[in-house]
């Protein structure tokens, strides 16, 4: 039994990792000291930020990565090196880790993660650090931008049955971290600490003769944790008549009934309907839960109509981060053998930023996020930002206080703890932070865009390699 | 170490899937006969047709479903009753399992799947059903329309970096059974033998102090497999002149260049340019790879313009099943206690399909998919079927031939092992049988709509259940 995804094999990655560790190792290159970066340059949703997470998986991870015999036995008969092969069979990551904490709000182009150590450890680990982070990071976002429309109102992830397979998983705990309440999915409500939710589905009511029926024997076996699901047939004239019954049996015998759930038609109408119904019965404390393809935009509007409900089932526009599906984060080398290096490519936006680098958070004077710098390792915390493709675009920093967002994680392939792990935890941290991100950055339609600008020295470094490279060519 | 995802927790689940099951079982109604179906209702990618895949997966996982002692521990912390416990101890599906074999064409409304057992045990196995089908079918489905694009050109899947965490490891396997030829992901190459693929990154180049350097020492450590990334600086200034540099030398030590890659830049320009370049050059065999934001539509368009290219890497759009993410199945009860069971709605559509059935293909005289009819397990053959949800259109099967879609994969919680598991053989069996699907169910834009109809007893069956619970509402 498979009870927890704590280790993986490191054939669980892209064949270019190990052929180009081969040629690195071959070549004698493999030590040599690298330095990648990892970033995106396109916010998901056509929003203003994202939400990084999955960081604390991606550790536990690396930390635990090692060739086994049938992975060896695997690329021996791919036709890898036996002296490559001797090697890995060592191998362990004994790198560094230096970034964004789990839950931190980070923006396009500026670094959330560097990862420094050999050029062949680094090279290795980078499929496993795109696959966990960037999904991870995806639900994490999603799952903020619908706290954001649901406000104070309970929100619990149904996701798994159309979640993209074992990905469900890490959805769930992403979807903590980013502002749910709860989830469905009991395994990873076990593995991470998070509550379990569920009440029940039409099958459930089908199977019994008639909908009181079914009705009544749940309540008897729960009878204080009873939510009854109430479209099965007719919402307003049979679901919500019979699930009063119902309420009038347990308080009868002392108990209460917890709530009603809605899985289908308008639901504002049928919300506003059954608070009605339920009220004029004396139920007023009993919850309305609703569900069927709910997304941030769907819940804005009902609550924008007031229709009166306690909580949100979301389910697949959660789980897989939909419409996107993906944010396009990238591992890019850095620096190696101490020397600055650079992609440039026919697009501008994607020509990188060489060096070891740092990211510098400027506050504004009421504490809120004002502009993050990006900066060489070395240099001094920076009074001044350049747009990264728009060299005429500067902004003064001097005189602002900043944050050093940037923290290790982890040192010589061991993890320094120094990040919480607990989703729950996260989540409260997360709802901090987005405090201090202005409102305009957080508006689903166009939102104002987080000014992510770099140092004059990394500037001029990239302007003199672009220079070098052109005349190379 | 993980190796294989062969087997997982029963709380790989839905909490209320146990909260019913307790419902079940202390009502003494948990070994009642129950039969469900899983169908979807829409085609994904605004599609004709989807090819049904996770199948085998599915059957192991199910078939090892057991609860362990940390299980146990974790639901009794839950507050779940110590009989359900003691239960769930012993418990093991022991179903069975009727339907479409995997890697076949399959269309909305019409069950795929049918499982049949107790009323618990089925219950419990529904969110892992959906769990494993809904995506993986959903990705063989995208991986079939790049396919279609592609013709007889190569595919490779590179989408383990952008992948809905270990759902990576699933999508690899249903892209080989839609079509593709190799994937980058080493485990799940390993898991289902299929060739792994892989050539350099930009990272590679960057790191050495020039691209004609990095091509040698790659060249040098795979002379015969050897496929140089030209895009680092600039591809028809820089990296193709290289490549042709390191060609040459490969030729004169009697080794042969195996291709180039582009992964940027104008794709169709960028491979008709560099197909020149190697072709004046005598290397008319160096294949050229593409990759970057590849998808159908791109592909099909690349090769309208009649760009020269061999193989197509794609990675997000394939992996993620980009746009629509998911698939809309479910599993709906059909029939509990012998009797047939019905879920109605305000929305027609979603009304279900009572009672046990099958669905039998018909053909026309070329041998082509004519119809599926959807009816009761225990009636004759159709001679006639109904729209689901349009009564007055009707279609004549009298004398058609017809195919036993619907076979046996699971007797009593045991596999039948009927099924071909190898994903490239079943993609072969898949382009075998897309043969028979009519184009017009292929095209991309609004294609013709397959016809599934419901038997006559079947749709008496749902008129008068129907009747019966409006009279009842």
């Amino acid at each position: 039994m498979i009870h927890t995804f704590r280790t993986i094999s490191p054939l669980y990655t892209d064949m270019y990792q190990l052929t180009m560790g081969q040629a690195y190792f071959l070549d004698n290159r493999h030590k040599q000291p690298a330095s990648f970066d990892y970033f995106f340059r396109k916010n998901p949703f056509k929003g203003g930020y994202v939400i990084f997470a999955g960081l604390n998986e991606l550790l536990e991870l690396i930390q635990a990565l090692r060739f086994e015999e049938d992975d060896i036995d695997y690329l021996h008969k791919q036709g890898f090196h036996a002296d490559y092969l001797e090697y890995l069979k060592t191998f362990s990551f004994g790198g560094d880790i230096t970034g964004m904490r789990e839950g931190e709000i980070v923006f396009p182009v500026a670094p959330i993660i560097r990862v420094d150590g050999g050029l062949h450890e680094v090279q290795l680990v980078e499929t496993l650090l795109l696959n966990i982070l960037n999904f991870q990071s995806l639900i994490a976002t999603k799952a903020s931008r619908i706290r954001y429309s649901a406000g104070t109102r309970k929100l619990t992830d149904f996701g798994l049955r159309r979640a993209q397979g074992y990905g469900g998983l890490q959805a769930s705990r992403a979807a903590i971290i980013g502002g749910f309440n709860s989830t469905s999915n009991v395994m990873a409500a076990r593995e991470h600490d998070i509550v379990p939710s569920g009440t029940m589905a039409h099958s459930f009511i089908e199977s019994y003769d008639n909908e009181l029926e079914a009705f009544r024997a749940y309540a008897g076996i729960f009878p204080d944790n009873c939510v009854l699901l109430v479209d099965t047939y007719n919402t307003l004239r049979s679901g919500l008549p019979n699930a009063i019954k119902v309420a009038k049996e347990l308080s009868e015998k002392g108990h209460k009934l917890k709530g009603i759930r809605l899985d289908s038609g308008d639901l504002a109408y049928l919300s506003k309907k059954a608070r009605e119904m339920l009220d004029d019965e004396g139920f007023a404390d009993v919850q309305i839960v609703v569900s069927n393809q709910l997304d941030e935009h769907v819940i804005k509007s009902l609550i924008e109509q007031k229709a009166p409900i306690d909580i949100f089932g979301v389910g697949t526009s959660m789980v897989i981060g939909r419409p996107d599906g993906a944010i396009d984060g990238v591992f890019k080398l850095a620096s190696a053998s101490r020397i600055p290096r650079l992609k440039i490519s026919e697009n501008v936006q994607k020509t990188t930023l060489p060096g070891r680098k740092k990211v510098y958070r400027f506050l504004d004077k009421k504490n809120s996020f004002y502009a993050d710098c990006v900066a060489l390792e070395d240099e001094n915390t920076p009074v001044r930002m350049t747009h990264p493709f728009h060299k005429e675009k500067c902004l003064s920093l001097e005189g602002r206080i900043h944050e050093d967002v940037f923290i290790e994680h982890m040192t010589g392939g061991k993890s320094t703890e120094n990040g919480e792990k607990n989703p729950v935890i996260l989540r409260e941290k997360v709802a901090e932070r987005l405090k201090q991100l202005p409102e305009e950055h957080k508006r689903f339609d166009f939102p104002h865009i987080y000014k992510v600008g770099i140092s004059d020295k990394l500037l001029e470094t990239r302007d003199a390699m672009v220079q070098k490279l052109q005349d190379y060519i």
